[in-house]
C-alpha cells in the first residue's frame, strides 16, 4: 500500500492545481490549436466538434426533468448535454472564444439547480438506478464529461459560479454515488470504473482531494476498491478484460480518461506504467480481438455492428499515443477512424498519418493468447490465425472465466472468421442499444433466455441444460483449464483446454487445430466428453451461410414446424430438419461470401443431426433468424471429432464456382493411453493429428501405436500430412 | 425488306474479306498494342488476359467428351476452352507471338475431331439440348468465342487447317443449330441472339455469306427471325429488354459482339444506328436499372449478387465507346469495372480515365420510364428516383409485359431501394448459377414454384392464385396499362397503372407517389381492386429488415408453426405471426441498414395481417429465409392505401437513434367521381394526394369535393402538404 505517498500528492494537488488539468493542460491545448490547420484529419475533427457545438451557441439549452428511458427525449437530451459541456469546454480552450465558456456555464448552472432535486429516475429498473438517467452508469458518464468540461472552463468562471456548480451540479451526484450507491461505486466492474472516473475527474476539476482519494481507493480508502483496484483486478496481466471484447472497448474509455487526468494531476503516480503498462496491453487486446473489418469478436454480450471506429477508441488511441509513443497498429486504426482526439496525442497521430506511406489497411493481427483473471490463472481466450490481409482466418476459443454479468455460458466455445466473414458465429447479445421501442434500448429478455445460454454457442450442451445450470454465480467459480497452447508454427497451431465443472460429473475437453495444408486450410476439432453416467450431448455449429450439400439424407419440416426443446434456449429453435445417421462421415457444405465451408464429422455408432433456426417463442421478433447445425450423441463417453474445412470459391459476378467439393474423405479417431490420434484422408493423402491429452512437458516425446497407426512426436501435439510434419 | 442490297454486300464480303475482322481489324489491334503500356487499366486488362492464357502455352489442352452438367468438369473445361481460344487469338494479334496462334490451332483441331461425333449432351434436359454443353445456349457461347478466336488467327493457319476447322469444328455446330434446332435458332429470345451471333460471327470468320445471311434474317432468309428481327423485337423503342435488367446484361453481349463484327464486315449496314441507336439505349437501360452498388434490379429472374462489373458489360461498354463516342456515365461504370476491352474503345476509355478528374462515383441515375414491347405499347417499367449519391431512393414499378420465359407473375409489383439498401424486395430467382450441387447450377424447382409466383412480390394476390393462373402463355397476352406517369417535379413524382386481365373479373389499379416533404421522404401507395364478386385479396410487402414496432397486437407462432397456404407459392411461407385488425391505421416499423421504415396502412372495416417467412416445403434448403408482411382483405371492391415512410437513422457504432417514430398519423381515402384523394396527417400537418383515376388530358383541371375535403388541381395528380403544392 502506497497510501502515505499518495496522501501527500493529493495535498500538493489541492494547493497548486492550475486549470485546465483533467483533460489537458493549457499549454498542450495551445500547441494543438496551432497545428489544427496543418493536418486535414485534425482540422476535420475540430470541425466536427464545432459543427456539434456551434448551433447551440447563444441558445438556451434544455435541461429537462428526467423522465424517459434510453432512446427517449430526456435521455438523449441529457446525453447530448454532457457531450456539449465537454466539447464546448474544449473549444473554448482551442479558440479562446468566450461564448463556448458561457455555453458550458449556462448548462452547468441549470444542472446545479436540477440535481439537488433529483431522486431515483422514474424509469429505473436496475439495482443501480440513476438520477439523471434510468441507470447510474449514465449518470457516471455525465459526471466524467461534465467534470472535464467544467475543468476546461473553470478559470473563466466567477468564484460564485464555481461554488454553485460544485455544490449544486456535482456534489449531489458524488454524494449519491458514494452514499446511496456506495456498494455499486465500490464494485470491481466497468460501471464502477465509470463511477470512480467521474468522481475522480470531478475531484481534480474541483480541487477536492477527498473525491480523488475515494476514486482511487474506494469510499473506505483502503484500496480494496477504487480505480487502482480496478486496474489490478479487471485486467489480466496480458490486458484481457474479463467481460470480453465488446466491453473492453467501453471500459477502456473511463480507464484512459481518468488515467490521463491523473497523469496530468499526479504524474508521480505513473499510472500508465502501472502493472507493466497494463492499460497499453488492454487497448491492444481490444484491437486484437476484432475482425478485419474492425468489429469486435462476439464473445459474451456483444453488439455485432460495433467496431473500433467508436468514439471510445478514438479517445483512447489519442491518449495512448501520448502516453506510450508511436505505434503503427494504432495508426492504421486511427486512419479507419478518420478522426483524432483534439489533444497532443491526436495532433501527433495526424502528423504521423500525413507522413506515413503504404500504411497497412489492417491492424497487425497475430495469433495470440490472453490469460484471464487478475493473476492470469483463470483460463484464457486464444486466437489462432492463419493467412494475411483479406485472406486472414481467425479461430477464437474461449476457456476463460465467465465474464461477470455480461458473460455467456460458453466454456470451450469457438468462433471462426474467414476473409472478413463470420463463418461460425456466436449470436452476440439480444439488444437494440438505444432503440426505445425495443425494451427501452436495454438488454432484451431474450438475451438471458437465449443469447447467453449454452445452446446459442459452439460447444457441447449436456442434457439440454446450460453450463453451470445457467447460474452466473456458479459459473463465476470455475474458469476453463488450458492443457496446452502452441502457435509458434504457422502451419500447425493448436490449443487444448478442459472444463470439468460446467456439468456435474461430466468432463469436457476440446482440442482445436488450425492447419495449413498445401492449398487447403482447415480446423480439426477433437471434443472429448467423459462421464460416469449416460447423458445426451449436443454439439451445435452456428454456421452462417446457405446450405449447399449434405452427405446424409434428412427429413425437413415441410408443412408444420416444432421447437427443438422447451427451455434453456432450446425453446427459441425451430427444428427445420433432422437426420438419423449411423457409422458414417457426416458432411455438410455451406456457402458464405465467396467461399465454401464443409463440416465433416465422424459418427461412430449413431447420432442425430438437426438443422435449426432461431425465432420460435419470440413474440416480439427480438431475435435475428440464425441457423444452426447440431450433432446429438448419447452415452457416457463420447467424442465429437469434426473438421471445418475452408475450400473453393464462388463469384456471382463471374458466375464461376471452383473447389466446391470438400477434400476430407475419411476420419478415424484412435487412442493409446493418454494419446489421441485423428487419422484423416484429405485429398487422397493421410493427415495425422496427434494429441497428448495431458499436454505434458514441452519437450517430452510420445509414441503412439494403435489401430494400425504408429506415430512418434515430441511436445504436446503433432500434425503430419502426406508423411511430412507440418 | 433490304434483301437485294444485303445480298450484294455479302457477296463483296466473301470476295474481299481480310482477317482478322470479326472482333477487330489488324490496324485497330496494332494501335491498341502501342497504347498498352501507356495506361495502367489497359495494361492490367492485358495482363489479366496473359495470366489466363500463358499457363496453357505449349500445353496439350483437354477437350473432353461432354459428360457433366453446369459446374461439372467437362462443362467448365469447355467454357474455359472457348475463352482461351478467343483470348489467345487476341493476344496473338497484340503481341505477334506465334505460340498463341498455335494454342488456338491446337484446341480448334481437337474440336474439329470431336464435334462431328457429338449427339445431344447426356445431361440435356431442356427443349434446346446442346452438343458440347447440356444446353444449346452454351454451345452458342462456344460458337461466338471460338468464331472470334479463329478469325483472329486465321491468317496464321494453313489452308488445310482452315478447312479442317471450318468443316469439323464449326459446320457441325452451325448445321445442328440451323437444322435440328432450327425452331430454337429462329426464336426471338436471348438464346436466339446468341445462336445468330455465333453463326454470324463464324460466317464472317470463314467468309461464308450463307451463314451470315441466316444469322441476319433467319434460316428461311425472310427476316421474320434472325438478328435484325431480334433487335427490332426484343427491345422496346426506349431500349428496354423485355426479360428484365438481369437478362439485358446477358443479352447485350451477343448483340454488341455481333453488331461490332457486322460493323467491321459490313459497315454499310450501319447496325449501331439501327432503330435510332436502340443498342445504345439498351446498354443504358441496363445501367439505369441498377442499384447504386451496381447490382441489377430484381424484376423477373435475377441473381442478386450480379452487378455491372460483369464481363458482358466490360465488352459492351468498350464497343459502345467506339460506336457512340465518349459518355461520362460509361466512364464511371468502367472505373468500377477496373478493366477495359482490348480494343480501340477500351484504349480510349483507358485514356479518358487517365485524364478525368472528380469522376462521379455513381452512374447518372435519373427517374426514367421504359416502355415495353417492340412498339413500346406493352406497358412499361418506371423508376422514380429522389435524392442524390448515397442518399438516392429508387422506386421501381413493373406494369410491362410478362418477360418471356424469365418473367414473373408480378404485374403492378413495386420495389424500393434506399441508400443502397433493398428495402422492399423482389426475391429474384431461386438459382445458384453454376454450383453443381444445387440442381446442376440450373434454375431450381423453387424458381417456378415460388420465386415467379405472385405472392413472392409486392402486388395483390387474388384468392391465393397467381396472376394469369401462373401460365406464361396467358400472361404473355396482356401487359399492364399506364394511366399516367409524371416525374418532372422532383418533389412529387407519380405513376398510375392498371391491369385488368391478371385475374378474371378483377381490375387492379395502383398509383404510386414518391413525395419529398420537408425533412421526410415517403411513398404513397393507392391500390384499388375492383370486382363484381367477392374475393380474398392479399397485398404483401417483402420488407428487408428487423421488426422494431407495430401499432397493432398480433399473435406469434411460438411452439409450432404452419404454412400460410398450400399452393401457388403460399406453401413456402411459414406463418410467423398474424393479427386481426379493424378500423385502424396499422403501422409496422422495421430497421434496415441505418434507417427506419414504416408501412402505415389504412384498415377500413377489417383486415388480417401476417408476418411470414420463406422456408416451408423447402426440403433442400434452396430458398433464402426472407420475411414478408401481408395485408389481407376480403370483399368485392377493396382499397389498399399505404404509406411507406423513410425516417430517422440508427448508428450501431455511435449507438445513436433518432427519428425512430413515423410521421404518418392518420390516413383517409376519399372519392368523388373519377377522382381519388388520400388525406393524410404527417408530422401534424395535412398531406393531400389527389389522383385522376383515368388520367385525363395533361392540362385538364379537376375539382374534388367530398368528405370535407375540397381540392382543385390540373393534370393527372397533385400533392399538397401543409397547404402548399409540392
Amino acid at each position: 500500500m502506497r497510501l502515505p505517498t499518495i496522501a501527500l500528492l493529493l495535498c500538493s494537488l489541492a494547493c497548486t492545481a492550475q486549470h485546465p488539468l483533467a483533460f489537458a493542460k493549457k499549454s498542450e491545448l495551445q500547441a494543438v490549436s496551432r497545428q489544427i490547420a496543418r493536418y486535414p484529419i485534425l482540422q476535420n475533427s475540430f470541425n466536427d466538434f464545432k459543427q456539434s457545438v456551434d448551433p447551440y451557441l447563444g441558445k438556451d439549452i434544455d435541461v429537462p426533468f428526467p423522465k424517459d428511458p434510453a432512446g427517449g427525449y430526456t435521455h438523449e437530451r441529457h446525453k447530448s448535454n454532457y457531450m456539449l459541456v465537454f466539447q464546448a469546454g474544449l473549444l473554448y480552450n482551442l479558440t479562446g472564444d468566450a461564448r463556448y465558456a458561457q455555453l458550458v456555464r449556462g448548462i452547468l448552472l441549470k444542472y446545479a439547480a436540477l440535481n439537488p432535486t433529483l431522486k431515483n429516475h422514474p424509469q429505473a429498473t436496475s439495482s443501480s438506478p440513476g438520477h439523471i438517467f434510468w441507470q447510474a452508469l449514465n449518470d457516471a458518464n455525465w459526471l466524467v464529461y461534465c467534470g472535464m468540461g467544467y475543468d476546461l472552463v473553470q478559470p473563466a468562471l466567477s468564484a460564485a459560479d464555481r461554488k454553485t456548480i460544485e455544490t449544486g451540479a456535482f456534489k449531489p451526484e458524488v454524494d449519491f454515488f458514494t452514499g446511496q450507491l456506495e456498494g455499486w461505486f465500490n464494485l470491481i466492474h466497468n460501471h464502477g470504473v465509470w463511477a470512480c472516473a467521474g468522481v475522480g475527474i470531478v475531484g481534480i476539476a474541483t480541487d477536492n482531494p477527498a473525491y480523488v482519494k475515494m476514486a482511487l481507493y474506494g469510499t473506505k480508502g483502503d484500496g480494496r476498491s477504487g480505480f487502482l483496484a480496478q486496474i489490478d483486478q479487471l485486467f489480466s496481466p496480458d490486458g484481457y478484460y474479463t467481460e470480453g471484447p465488446y466491453y473492453v472497448r467501453y471500459a477502456l474509455l473511463p480507464f484512459y480518461l481518468f488515467a490521463n487526468a491523473l497523469n496530468n494531476a499526479q504524474p508521480g503516480l505513473r499510472i500508465f506504467e502501472h502493472r507493466n503498462q497494463v492499460l497499453r496491453k488492454a487497448l491492444h487486446s481490444g484491437l486484437q480481438q476484432t475482425n478485419t473489418d474492425g468489429t469486435f469478436f462476439p464473445f459474451n454480450d456483444d453488439i455485432k455492428d460495433k467496431d473500433f471506429t467508436s468514439n471510445e477508441l478514438v479517445s483512447a488511441i489519442s491518449i495512448a499515443w501520448k502516453a506510450y509513443g508511436r505505434d503503427t497498429g494504432l495508426l492504421t486504426v486511427a486512419s479507419k477512424q478518420n478522426r483524432v482526439g483534439l489533444t497532443e496525442g491526436g495532433a501527433a497521430i495526424a502528423a504521423a498519418l500525413s507522413t506515413t506511406k503504404n500504411l497497412s489497411p489492417y491492424y497487425p493481427y497475430t495469433s495470440i493468447r490472453y490469460s484471464d483473471g487478475a493473476k492470469g490463472d483463470e483460463g484464457a481466450v486464444t486466437y489462432l490465425r492463419a493467412g494475411k490481409g483479406k485472406n486472414l482466418t481467425t479461430l477464437g476459443f474461449k476457456y476463460a472465466s465467465h465474464g461477470l454479468s455480461h458473460g455467456h455460458f460458453d466454456e470451450l466455445n469457438f468462433i471462426l472468421f474467414d476473409k472478413g466473414n463470420e463463418v461460425l458465429q456466436d449470436y452476440g447479445s439480444a439488444r437494440f442499444v438505444n432503440i426505445e421501442q425495443k425494451w427501452g434500448g436495454r438488454y432484451l429478455p431474450e438475451n438471458n433466455a437465449y443469447a447467453t445460454q449454452t445452446i446459442a454457442h459452439n460447444t457441447v450442451v449436456v442434457d439440454e441444460q446450460s453450463q453451470f445450470g445457467g447460474e452466473e454465480a456458479a459459473a463465476s467459480k470455475w474458469s476453463g483449464e488450458e492443457v496446452f497452447c502452441r502457435f509458434d508454427n504457422p502451419a500447425a497451431q493448436a490449443v487444448l483446454a478442459r472444463q470439468k465443472n460446467a456439468y456435474k460429473g461430466v468432463e469436457l475437453a476440446r482440442g482445436l487445430y488450425l492447419l495449413q495444408l498445401p492449398g487447403r486450410r482447415l480446423v480439426v476439432d477433437i471434443f472429448h466428453v467423459q462421464s460416469g453416467d449416460a447423458h445426451q450431448y449436443d454439439l451445435p455449429f452456428q454456421y452462417n451461410g446457405q446450405l449447399i450439400h449434405t452427405s446424409f439424407p434428412y427429413k425437413a419440416s415441410t408443412t408444420t414446424m416444432q421447437t427443438l426443446g422447451r427451455k434453456n434456449g432450446y425453446q427459441f429453435l425451430w427444428k427445420e430438419a433432422e437426420a438419423h445417421v449411423r457409422d458414417t462421415l457426416a458432411q455438410f457444405t455451406f456457402l458464405n461470401g465467396g467461399t465454401y465451408y464443409t463440416i465433416s464429422s465422424l459418427v461412430e455408432d449413431s447420432a442425430q443431426l438437426f438443422f435449426t433456426r432461431t425465432g420460435a417463442n419470440d413474440p416480439n421478433f427480438n431475435l435475428r433468424r440464425e441457423p444452426s447445425y447440431i450433432i446429438r450423441k448419447s452415452g457416457r463417453n463420447r467424442d465429437f471429432i469434426s473438421v471445418v474445412e475452408i475450400h473453393g470459391s464462388y463469384n456471382a459476378v463471374t458466375e464461376s464456382s471452383s473447389g466446391a467439393v470438400p477434400g476430407v474423405q475419411s476420419i478415424r479417431l484412435l487412442r493409446d493411453g493418454g494419446l489421441t490420434v485423428a487419422q484423416l484422408r484429405v485429398d487422397g493423402k493421410e493427415l495425422l493429428v496427434g494429441q497428448c491429452d495431458e499436454g505434458g512437458m514441452p519437450a517430452a516425446t510420445h509414441s503412439f501405436n494403435a489401430g494400425g497407426v504408429s506415430l512418434s512426436w515430441s511436445g504436446p501435439f503433432t500434425a503430419v500430412y502426406d508423411g511430412k510434419h507440418l
